[in-house]
């Protein structure tokens, strides 16, 4: 039997922090001048950023609700959880970033643009590759909890690599891919129960994987848009767009090769497909702005690929599950985690390997702290790329430990669990709308009285 | 048995129209002089408009298509009658405002360009939310005639509201969004029968509703363009993007949080989840470019979030349906008519909450009868906000008494009308293609000697 | 029983490629200086081109990916073999392109841009519409070799009608649309075996159809910018824009119109719906930049979408299955094919229609060798004509003896081959994976060994 505070807690914790929004944004948060009148604004500004801002933003509502969306049960848990978290996390990141800015220290007021929407929306994806370890292991409840913990860190953790280190992170592959990744993996290892998935004699049905590629594919469409987004100064956005793209083809070649290498029969794995392809643009991601050959693009993108699809083939199944007994839902290790650690090591055998004078002015937007910035830094590649390891360090061990801990928070018993799969083996999603987000749920609970559009379709 | 007239009354009637716009598109209209030689368009001019375009064109295919198709026999009806209607609407809305500017009153001919485009899509929107009351009651005869007549009478209402009333309804929520709801309403209250959605036992099937989340995501993504696209100058667009923005997440929330209360059990209704959570857009649209202030856009979502959910658990099922017997098949009083309605009253609370100079020299945009304009009014933010409340009554009574005759006219046997789906009820959309759109069907009358692609799929 | 070449075949070809690609980046592909340090690159660059460039993206990889997903076993297959040509060719013509610029004749190296990603991403487009004749023919490894030559050979017909014959064809249809479709019906013609589409009892299933329209909606939506992207100068741009846009509108009417006339009870038909709706975009190709009357594109896109269906109703069944024995899968030469060659002949009437005045300076970018240009060419309208007539003929010469010879060279037995269909009437795509790109497959071949995800989806 269910207690009213269990029905009602999702409600009852996602009204007090929408609230807590409203009065900071009242309080703290203004539109930034260009958006006023008087303000400089031409008819060229809105579009400078904005078609960029609409691919992201496809990228995290459509693509990654829909590239979850392949598990036979959790479909519509995929794309609607989605949605209401990423509508949660872009309010909280918006705050959060201007809380850390120095408009906001100075002036207690901090002003927001689309260049701010830009960097709410990509605070998303760190929380939605999480998502992709734990779809089906919590409820919406556990899930706001872990996007408001989850989104604090990862920001406080980019604030510390950008702003205290001045490391290159310009498509943010460690402070979201690599972040999200093993955050999820540290929550799951700690809050580890049966997942529904594991009891699943197959994990997806025909149609589902079909909306799948959907997902992967817009993903996998918009990633030069995502890698290239808040780059500066333009060349550096311009090389942005042709590395991620160049890297994404020759990623995809390879993620075909090795699919059917390590199939007995030669065939293709559709999770390889949905996933792998898209390792090009992550391995991409810390190092877009600065690779300056295209064939160094191809060779990250194949690389990528190959790390990819041998982390399905043998990490996933072999440590993840084994040794460390995580499910990864979708893969994510594979996905974002290995993708993202690959690229900030070729954070670092970039900046040795390239001349700082073959960026021109340009090096000091993105390697800040070099010798004859505006900073009055004095790095020099060398001392630049520990400070890159540093940002990689940096990542893993906020990631990790902030993980393990919300983990532990999320196991508390004050929040809504997930059923024991095992005993809801036969629960029919669509059928009576049986399966619910409620822990103890007996079919008894259910008052019958919906009309027929209330019982339709009823998440979680 | 069918008359050939019946069989063959689509063909005619819309061969009609197509042959009437082309001659009208070949004796009124030209291409801006932007889109000719010695014009003074220079390469940023099609990026200024056409993304923004895009993102609507999306919206109108792609988002209202996919929308409406969780209906179980609907599915390629939705699609695909919203593909043909839009294609109807963009051909006629765009004669018709021409017909309306000062350029083809003075000189005879009037002139098109991306703006038009923009402007011609919006059209397609005012219908396609009425047809999202009427799929399953009209022909596409029906819908044509529907269109033909709907899209006239909306550019009548939205010249007075604009040119004559000088209302501001910016992200156009009044003369698109509730003239749709509030003339589809009208329409099913006049030309009502039996839906085949009232017989039917259960209205979706599993992955249909995937397919409406495809719709109500890219609905949600690209509303932002849709409210900013036509405003000026560039500061009240950019406004309209970060207010439609927030609003939108808010609502979000909001929209979660309600379904959740509004369930017995705490759990999440799908047919909220897929339209309320664009109410907070809707609400948003007559004041996006007034809103100064963040978190007045969180509320504005917030508070449409929960009628349009209020709306779906308690007006549907009580008042239109029990009371009026009406039937709105995908909820559309709550997803456009409430919000709709909503944003004509902000637009009266924000005329009078704001100081006008606040608005520096963008006032006389939204506001172009404000004293000090070019066109020499005298209102104040007061006598403005009667004029807004005169375009909320304007809307509703065009669309009501509209959509009322327009329902008399499509109840005439004239028209192709839809079989009493209590006597078609086990048709199988899919294996004979035996459900159709005329209205006396006989297995009979099929002349078996199509091959097996004509046998494939027939919609209707 | 499958030889070990037999099932690394595909692994084998791919990486000779891959390779062949990266080497041939690294000794002569560079960034274009806009892309570099110091080079003139504005904020506005991108935004520029980038935005149509990314609604091409979507066009070939959601858009054509999902168009081919109607069919009941190659839903996956379309899917993700279009993502893997797309990566290959996208690297091939990037390549091959810049072979043949004066810069790599000068310099040994060539640069690129985002201009030369738009390009790359269309010559995608030539080898997915062969693909769409051929789909359920070839195994991955015969798509390869196709891809490899028919990207050659469409370059080389693109750079004879370009830069040799001077030929206008702003929006691509002769080199891309006409090309692609007669090559793979010339492929098809000779290298004939049964399709298993042949002996399906009914090609489609019920989602698939909604899948198939998720990438038509995609593909109608952005075909103003495919016809605009590459247009010059900007007030071409523009007028491809809107006569595309003008030309899908009243093709879509008339789809729907000689659709509903084709049926015995006046039905659509889906397969009509699915393609002939675009036939618009595919006409108005070669003429999009010259067209100057907006009733020119009403009409343009009335003929195509007259000729399209009919095509579908008369042409394919009657003279290419009954005569020629080609099952062309997803009707291509309806689609493709049809309206390309109708593109050809209105850019003859065009040229001879307008008065070269009209057009202004721009005259010279879309009929370079037109009398006064900078090439000092001579032509006048009526040699201009002659010259679109030739465009046609090199086209049709090109892809026709181009793909008969490339069918002879995939028939040979060293490339693994399709099962014959039927024998394998029963295989179960999803269940146990049976149905696999290898030519002899049987059952006890299957090593069990793979884990639960490897079993999930195996395409081909």
């Amino acid at each position: 039997m269910n207690s009213a505070l269990q029905r009602r807690q999702f409600a009852l914790v996602a009204t007090v922090f929408q609230v807590l929004f409203g009065v900071l944004y009242a309080v703290f948060c203004r539109y930034n001048t260009n958006a006023m009148p008087f303000g400089s604004a031409s008819r060229v500004y809105v579009n400078t950023d904005y078609p960029l801002f609409q691919d992201i933003h496809v990228m995290v509502f459509v693509g990654f609700g829909f590239l979850m969306a392949f598990l036979k049960r959790y479909g519509f848990s995929a794309v609607t959880v989605n949605l209401m978290l990423s509508a949660f996390i872009t309010q909280w990141a918006t705050l959060l970033r201007g809380f850390l800015t120095q408009e906001f220290i100075e002036s207690g007021k901090f002003t927001i643009s689309i260049n701010q929407l830009m960097r709410a929306d990509m605070s998303c994806v760190v929380v939605l590759i999480s998502m992709g370890v734990l779809l089906g292991k919590l409820t919406p409840v556990q899930f706001i909890i872990l996007a408001f913990v989850e989104t604090s860190l990862s920001i406080l953790a980019e604030h510390i690599i950008f702003n205290i280190l001045h490391v290159n992170d310009g498509g943010r592959s460690l402070v979201i891919h690599t972040f999200g990744a093993y955050f999820g993996l540290a929550v799951a290892l700690v809050g580890h129960k049966t997942n529904v998935m594991e009891t699943d004699s197959d994990g997806s049905i025909d149609h589902s994987d079909l909306f799948s590629m959907i997902g992967t594919l817009f993903l996998w469409i918009f990633f030069p848009s995502f890698n290239a987004a808040v780059q500066q100064p333009e060349d550096a956005r311009h090389r942005a767009i042709m590395n991620s793209y160049i890297a994404m083809s020759s990623c995809t070649m390879v993620t075909f090769i090795v699919s059917s290498l390590a199939d007995n029969l030669g065939r293709f794995n559709m999770l390889h497909i949905q996933s792998s392809t898209l390792a090009g643009g992550i391995a991409m991601g810390s190092v877009a702005n600065v690779v300056l050959y295209p064939y160094h693009a191809v060779v990250v993108g194949a690389i990528a690929g190959l790390i990819s699809v041998v982390g399905h083939v043998y990490i996933t199944p072999k440590l993840l599950e084994t040794k460390l007994g995580i499910f990864d839902t979708c893969g994510v290790h594979n996905l974002h985690g290995l993708p993202g650690l690959l690229s900030g090591i070729f954070s670092i055998y970039f900046v040795l390997h390239y001349e700082p004078a073959e960026y021109g002015r340009s090096v000091h937007t993105f390697y800040p702290y070099f010798a004859g910035g505006d900073l009055g830094g004095d790095r020099d590649a060398y001392s630049q790329a520990l400070y890159q390891l540093a940002g990689i360090g940096v990542t893993l061990v906020t990631a990790i430990t902030g993980g393990m801990i919300t983990g532990a928070i999320l196991r508390m018993n004050i929040w809504n669990q997930m059923d024991d799969p095992l005993n809801s083996y036969d629960t029919n999603f669509y059928g009576k709308s049986e399966f619910n987000f409620l822990n103890r749920f007996t079919e008894e609970d259910e008052v019958d009285g919906s009309d027929k559009r209330n019982s339709r379709l009823v998440v979680y």
